[in-house]
């Protein structure tokens, strides 16, 4: 059986001040269309019946995920005690499917991502999961880039080596988010593509995998597993977690891995990872400003503003992401949207706790 | 007797959104120090006495003026049943006063300026005074300029003249609000002084002049005051007042008025013009950020937020203006706050009666 993990544990500090803790970025409604973590879902479901889709995440988001997603039951829950990043959190899903399901395939979604093309989504996920289920494979989701994109990592691919079947490749190494001039050249190489998150692989490879690459890791997994017929496995869980390194599934397994292949995927994905981006996606007026809520902009271009409450007059103003939430308002340049976390650390900092 | 006018009948649409209909900008507080108006009787009442001070301005404002002047009762107002600019609004209060004390000083004061140094305020004044107490004169105030602004009009000593007194001297013309160059010019000849809007004559000169240059307004007001002995003299007014034509006391009588004098003042007036000289005047941060309200400024300079509500995180931003009533929010670089006016049009072109 296809089972799809959906990763919910993020905290989207990025998207101060719509995005809380209480309300990270996946539970939030970028476009009007619904939170992406139900954008998410409806992806999913493209893949696989209801009974085969887990949300992991943490307890402290289990509830507000619940209220977003009113099918998903207790039961279609993988609770990590703490986020340690996507490597404990893919082990720990693992080894709930295994339970399950042994030899089930395995699709990882982050839950927090947009893809218009649902029809081009499913085509690619479904070749990359026949791909794996004849094969010890490792697969990735590579999107074609259409910019020179400094915000993403890239996958190369290796030219060299023929077609695993249309649309896959080997991957010949995995690149960290370039500079610009290097994001020129991946995207002038036509080898390089976004590393979009995703992956597709049977449970018992991605289960050896981290035993070669994270055992200590694995060994904590097993514990884990070994405690589910046992009395106190939440404390089990709990002990074990603390105890784990914070690690990422690409450094800690895909970039060392022999047996990795990447799909290419062109259904205009986007991780919405930052304002900049959501102004990006979002329609626009004739000026190219992305308006939602009361306004009126006079001689002003190219902004984002996304107000909920009061009216906004914009007169003159340029590039600029203005948001309003119940108690806050953000003002800062499009281009600097990357850095909103930075208002997030300085408050932590201020222990400003109303704001943060 | 010294008798002070306090004009208090402007709208102020550039301090859109904190200045409305209801509440334009000279019972506006900008500097935490009260508002504009009685910063302005504070200063009246360095020359004269209560009994003595008067508030021209429309009906709709005057409950609104009460509430900032509680010592003010109702027969402290001249009420003009419609704006028509300062030449009528003069005329009418110095018939008041020829009714009163047919011999008295009138000083005319605009109600939303601001002069910090009262002392020197005072003695400007009393000379002013003093200078059209023994000569039919007319007197205006004309400030030292210390930049090439713009946003003022301004007066041109007749420097081939002998001074009438310490500090003032005849004029030799009015200038409109010059383009840079020209206020470049004017502040290297160092003949040229900021018109004040600020008057000083007595209550016979005024109404003499106004017979000379401007018959109909003159012919319009004896009837109002001819109509005070009888029943309906408010109707006398209001007809009166509807046949007016608009028209300011600069272009109706002083640019045509032969014996014109100005007196130098150099104490830190501003006609508090628009959001920039808010800003200009506020106390401002090391970056130079004028901040009131709940906020956070990181890699920010040179704004002015001026918060009452929500909490404002500015991350990467200069030469801002934002400023935030209960209901709305402007939003512009300070250079463009001279035409926050344009926002007031195209609301009330909008018919949008809610934020207007």
């Amino acid at each position: 059986m296809l089972h799809v993990i959906i990763m919910a544990g993020g905290v989207g500090a990025r998207f101060w001040p719509r995005s809380r803790r209480s309300a990270p970025k996946q539970l939030l409604d970028f476009f009007g269309e619904g939170t992406l973590i139900e954008d998410t879902v409806r992806r999913a479901r493209r893949l696989t019946s209801i009974e085969c889709i887990w949300i992991v995440t943490n307890p402290s988001l289990k509830e507000a995920i619940q209220r977003a997603l009113p099918d998903f039951a207790d039961d279609r829950f993988i609770l990590e005690p703490q986020g340690k990043n996507t490597a404990p959190a893919i082990g720990l899903s693992a080894i709930h499917l295994a339970r399950h399901d042994p030899d089930s395939t395995m699709v990882v979604l982050p839950a927090d991502h947009r893809i218009p093309d649902l029809d081009a989504f499913e085509t690619a996920i479904h070749a990359a999961a026949e791909v794996v289920c004849g094969r010890e494979m490792l697969a990735t989701v590579g999107i074609h880039p259409t910019r020179p994109e400094t915000g993403y990592g890239y996958i190369q691919i290796d030219s060299t080596a023929p077609p695993i079947a249309p649309n896959v490749f080997r991957v010949k190494t995995f690149a960290e988010k370039p500079n610009l001039h290097t994001a020129q050249l991946f995207l002038d190489s036509g080898d390089f593509l976004w590393n979009s998150g995703m992956f597709i692989w049977r449970v018992p490879t991605i289960l050896e995998q981290i035993a070669e690459f994270l055992p200590d890791l694995h060994s904590g997994l097993m514990e884990i597993a070994a405690s589910w017929t046992k009395p106190k496995s939440s404390e089990v869980v709990q002990r074990v977690y603390r105890s784990l390194k914070v690690i990422s599934i690409d450094y800690g397994v895909m970039e060392k891995a022999r047996n990795v292949c990447v799909i290419k995927g062109d259904f205009g994905w986007s991780d919405v990872g930052s304002w900049e981006e959501v102004w990006r996606l979002s329609p626009k007026d004739e000026k190219g400003n992305a308006l939602r809520g009361n306004h009126l902009a006079i001689h002003s271009e190219n902004n984002l503003v996304d107000a909920r409450d009061k009216f906004y007059a914009l007169l003159g103003v340029r590039d600029l992401v203005i948001v309003e939430t119940e108690d806050a308002v953000l003002i800062c340049p499009r281009e600097k949207s990357q850095e909103v976390r930075t208002i997030v650390e300085e408050l932590e900092r201020r222990h400003n706790a109303n704001h943060s």
